[in-house]
């Protein structure tokens, strides 16, 4: 039975219960009662202040989240946010991902990699009225107006190397920020567990509760003398940030308050019902088929061959993550009625709204977003028949040719000078993740999907043209034979030719990409012209749902976007089915029971070792669950029982709202202290992205207790433990 | 990391604590004080009394439990314990299994067929005295002066056709007990809900929890005009049983204390650690490994063949459930140090033992032990190399024909005339549930297993040797041409022929078994042998053991043997591993919530549609668990909260001590009335018949309340529920 029920609850009680929302944190004072309420003292004007302790000592990675935690520039993340830094240095000879790194003074701290990024949030602006005003009606030029803005207000902003800045739409186009952040570029890697802590359980707990994983690695950030960021120099020192975060060692307890800061990635709580049931009906069961299509085909021919499974782990990792996320979501729509849920809160709003807007607005927006999901379907195949890295590869470096015709600030984003090392770094690359094999299986596969279905377009059908006595797999093999781009030196080379250059080539995967421009473009542009027409009508239906929350007293935060955002919660299980109760945590004991010796379930010895003699040190809790679940244990002394909690907590629970993006992001008690890092949430709550369910929604933390006890009783990290300032309750 | 603080509860506190225990039911006045202590009200003296309410009201199934609940000799049990008579009533055109079976009134009530029984314990006398007074020394003559003694006792006792008699062995030989059964012969169908229902969840489920079973089924016992047992006859009347149970519609809470009667079939509970080491180091794993190359052949040929796969499809689910269990005693030996915690509780009874015994008699049983252990490697393959379901035949029924030659007093048991009837229909049943392709891959398995160890057989070496120009498999193709033994009649003619007649006969098969013969019954008397030398170690190291607990104040229940037993316990749940805690009931949502529509979770349309409908009745239940989990839901209301139950229950756990032969066992709240049936345990307590662990040892049983549901909300069954006499709190 799907579960409408909940839907009441939010209803009635809405977002003034809920432990919901990632909100900005200027925002902060308007939700104090609510961090009051739940036991966070820290003030909320003191969290709204991004100079000040502790948002001050929040930086992004890019993808993650970290901390600074001691005046010597020392950031906490999670091991898997730190996987390239760690892999970085690793070789046959010293394997710090199978065997996890300790760098026992600074001088033995390496590099983290040339491409390894801390950016340091110093301002957030309000540019909306830059953005927004007297912008044209014409859809097109209203859409690359805003572009324009964006690029002018970027450019202005990035005079100064240091910085890296960036304009986000917030209320899907309600507001913009710019954003402004300091790049520090000499990144060092500084204590890593084995890959057998830190990612304990593998892609199996992935998404999964118990959990028992050391997600945590220790990076430090260095700056050139004058205290400027700068690149990698042996002789560069230790950045001194504002401020840094005090841990508290004693950690916290089921039903404490708790808040979380960082850069969670994206959402879609404020989509129509109709853009869920497009996502749950035909987007992700149509993505889901062909991913784990994929998946299956990359791991058969793995089978066969040892060196290129090794290329392609990092890829079908990520797909097996990306296909868990998926199942997570369709499980999730089946478990609870989602669009039943949001319907209803739809119809109450557009009950409110007749009396107070243009309900024919309304209307606008859903065929609009009607038109795009059409757009989307018809060409989803086509896109998909462009899957080769190789023409992808060709696809951007013509348009790169191409976009190089104008003005720097006339290009589109992504072309722009300042995108020119991270675009080498995308060609670069292909080299460690491609097989010429798989490259064209798939490439096949997706070509036969987009024959096999009446969305065709001439120029590619004309391209893929199968000749006389032959098949599409050998005149795939033909162009894979023939082209240069198999070549790093050669792909690079293309960054400096012109469109004229292109146009001469008998490369046919550049043919391919010359050949598909116009098309591309074209649906370039429809896209950006339905944009333009949705930049009014989202903002217009954004703006009536702020209204119409702050008739009901309740402040409205905004979906994710990648940008600084806090959320708040408090420790605590969760009902995951029918007679299943998930504490909110786990412990040294779940490590051994789940240790078979074989990868993922694979801990090192001195990890276990160390459980074994007992030596948990002052890092053991003798009472974390305040309320006892087994009358048997109530009466005896079982040893099971939770009040005889008697271990150190490795992982925890707790209602903090996150997604993609809030890994590694540090974990507060009420006093703005440390004491975890998020780094996934549970399977049930994979589809908060869209429905924040408070019943069932945990994000699942490293506990800080976990981590001094592995510094201090397994890898005997007694500097860094000097180096970090340690409170207790 | 076992688990052995837990030998630190049981050695401390004991007995004492612990709901532990199979009790013979003339013992419960001796725990008087823990019943109450439960909160079970009803007299320890009543319950002691087998020809009182509750437990004449109890009735066996042979293989099973079920209990009275009308006047009118109606009984309930399992579903899984009534499937033969279910099997035995279906038709392609009538699928009782698929559709389930309700008789609207009792002339449409069907023969459960003719070898269904009820069996009424009626008297359960100590025999020690008859039994081991004066018994010879030799271990041989001994061991047979107990059957001879056994034998004379039941001859005297089943002295009226309607009674089966038996005498049972408890405390290892240190006491007997005849058991008088009244048998009802004529069993009839009268309600049974869709295998969909009764084993919803099937092989997956089984050994589970969360559990969403209605796994019941009505039967009805009829006798002659005369009141008196009597075969199937259309005019037999309903059977009035002295009482019939109570039912309490308001089922119980966790925290209720409950007790359970019943007739469980073997536990292991005084063996020493030197035993359970030899099971869980050599036995269960050899076993394992067997079980699983047997069904992985059979499923392998079934999937080719789909009539073969009919034929064995019990015989693998029989395996299936034995593997199971054998994987769950594995996962419980490496999860919990049970060897460990048994020595410890051995070692403290041996220093008491040390001034209150010789010492000697304990080093004397341990080399009998393992004079065993190795008698059993010894034979293990020899006895596998004749797992042919044709031999196995041959060789019993050239030991009837040579047991025949003896007075039927004097025959071994299993060979009187008193077991001809079940002789034969084995004989029968085995064309349901064999054919010669699987049978002879079985066994060329077990052949080729026995060939390639040292320990080997002369004669059967040379019955099996491979003739030139042969290999085994060919040379066994011949035995299984050349034989009569598949057909029937021919099997069954062999029953009444003479030693002559198998030794002049030119069938493989029995020509085989008459090889063996000799070796066979030499290996017989070294079994019997060395029982009869434990005849003597065993009963006087159980005389000590109960001795040793009397100075403590415990009493001490017999190890099961299939005999009548009541255990009691409370409802609970339990810590099934780290984080995660199972509670005590389940309830309808949770079926919905596991449906596919796929066997085996395909759950009928009309009990979707009723819990669809929310039809719940008076069925329902509001506050069951009486503290809350979530702290989000202490503070909100969430729709799972446990608090809010608002359902009807569908299983619920509890700490009663059962083992296999529980199965439909009535499950009683404190005052003696019907509140569940017990029908499994969860996968963490299948040790229990090594060691019952108080925190995690728990039984599951169906609701009466789904029951009384199923039968109001779903099938309409008004005229049961009217039959049957309810009450509520």
């Amino acid at each position: 039975m799907r579960n409408l029920v909940a839907a009441a609850l939010v209803l009635s009680s809405g977002l003034a219960l809920a432990d919901e929302g990632q909100w900005q944190p200027y925002q902060m004072p308007s939700i104090a009662d609510k961090l009051k309420a739940r036991g966070i003292d820290i003030p909320a004007e003191q969290l709204a202040d991004l100079s000040r302790y502790p948002m001050n000592a929040v930086v992004g990675l890019g993808y993650c989240t970290a901390s600074f935690v001691s005046p010597q520039g020392l950031a906490v993340t999670n091991h898997h946010c730190a996987f390239r830094a760690i892999q970085y240095n690793s070789s046959k000879e010293k394997n710090y991902l199978a065997d996890g790194f300790l760098a026992t003074s600074m001088d033995k701290e390496p590099s983290a990699g040339p491409n390894e990024r801390l950016y340091v949030t110093e301002a957030v602006t309000d540019v909306s009225a830059q953005i927004r005003d007297a912008l044209p009606e014409e859809p097109l030029a209203r859409v690359e107006a805003i572009e324009n803005r964006q690029k002018a207000l970027i450019k202005e902003c990035e005079s100064d190397d240091n910085y890296r800045c960036s304009v986000r739409s917030f209320h899907n186009g309600l507001e913009y920020y710019l954003i402004k952040q300091l790049m520090i570029r000499d990144v060092r890697l500084v204590y890593a567990p084995p890959e057998s802590v830190g990612g304990y359980g593998g892609d199996i707990d992935n998404y999964e509760y118990p959990r028992h994983s050391g997600d945590f690695t220790f990076l430090r950030a260095y700056v050139g003398k004058d205290g400027k960021p700068a690149p990698y120099a042996e002789d560069n020192v230790p950045y001194q940030p504002k401020s840094f975060l005090k841990i508290n060692a004693s950690g916290v307890k089921a039903g404490d308050g708790v808040f979380a800061a960082g850069y969670p990635g994206s959402t879609s709580r404020y989509r129509l019902t109709t853009e869920l049931e497009f996502a749950s009906d035909w987007l992700y069961p149509t993505q889901a088929k062909r991913f784990q299509a994929r998946i299956d085909t990359i791991e058969a021919m793995g089978a066969a061959d040892a060196e290129l499974a090794i290329k392609y782990a990092g890829t079908v990792a990520g797909m097996a993550n990306r296909m868990k996320k998926l199942n997570g979501l369709l499980d999730g729509f089946k478990a609870t009625d989602i669009a039943a849920i949001k319907q209803q809160r739809e119809d109450a709003f557009m009950t409110w709204y007749a009396s107070h807007g243009d309900t024919k607005q309304m209307d606008e927006l859903k065929a609009l977003i009607k038109e795009g999901q059409t757009q989307y379907q018809t060409t989803y195949y086509f896109n998909n028949a462009q899957s080769s890295d190789l023409l992808a590869a060709a696809n951007s470096l013509y348009r790169l040719a191409k976009e190089k015709q104008k003005a720097d600030a006339d290009r589109e984003q992504g072309y722009q000078e300042r995108d020119m090392k991270m675009f080498a770094d995308r060609l670069k690359r292909i080299d460690s993740s491609f097989d010429v094999k798989v490259d064209k299986v798939l490439w096949q596969a997706d070509i036969e999907e987009y024959l096999g279905q009446d969305q065709r377009v001439d120029v590619l059908d004309r391209m893929l043209t199968v000749k006389e006595g032959q098949d599409l797999s050998s005149t795939l093999d033909g162009l894979y034979a023939a082209t240069g781009l198999t070549d790093q030196a050669t792909r690079l080379g293309w960054m400096d030719k012109t469109p004229a250059d292109f146009e001469a080539s008998n490369d046919p995967f550049i043919k391919l990409a010359v050949a598909l421009y116009d098309t591309r473009m074209a649906q370039e542009k429809a896209e950006k012209t339905l944009d333009g027409k949705l930049s009014i009508a989202r903002p217009a239906m954004m703006q009536a749902v702020i209204a119409y929350n702050k008739d009901k007293g309740w402040p409205v935060y905004p979906d994710a976007n990648g940008t600084l955002r806090i959320t708040y919660g408090m420790v605590d299980g969760y009902q995951s089915r029918d007679a299943l109760y998930k504490q909110p945590f786990t412990r040294l004991e779940g490590i051994v029971a789940k240790h078979t010796g074989v990868e993922p379930f694979n801990a090192p010895q001195k990890v276990l070792d160390a459980i074994k003699r007992g030596d948990m040190g002052k890092h053991k809790v003798d009472d974390l669950y305040p309320d006892a679940r087994s009358f048997m244990c109530k009466l005896f002394s079982c040893q099971d029982k939770p009040e005889a909690f008697n271990s150190v907590p490795v992982n925890f629970l707790s209602s903090v709202d996150t997604t993609g993006g809030n890994s590694g992001s540090p974990v507060f008690n009420g006093r703005g202290e440390l004491v975890g890092l998020n780094f996934d949430s549970t399977y049930e709550a994979i589809t908060k992205d869209w429905f924040f369910n408070p019943e069932i929604t945990r994000a699942v933390h490293v506990d800080i207790r976990y981590i001094l006890w592995m510094m201090d009783k397994v890898d005997n990290a007694q500097n860094l433990l000097q180096e970090l300032t340690l409170v207790t309750n």
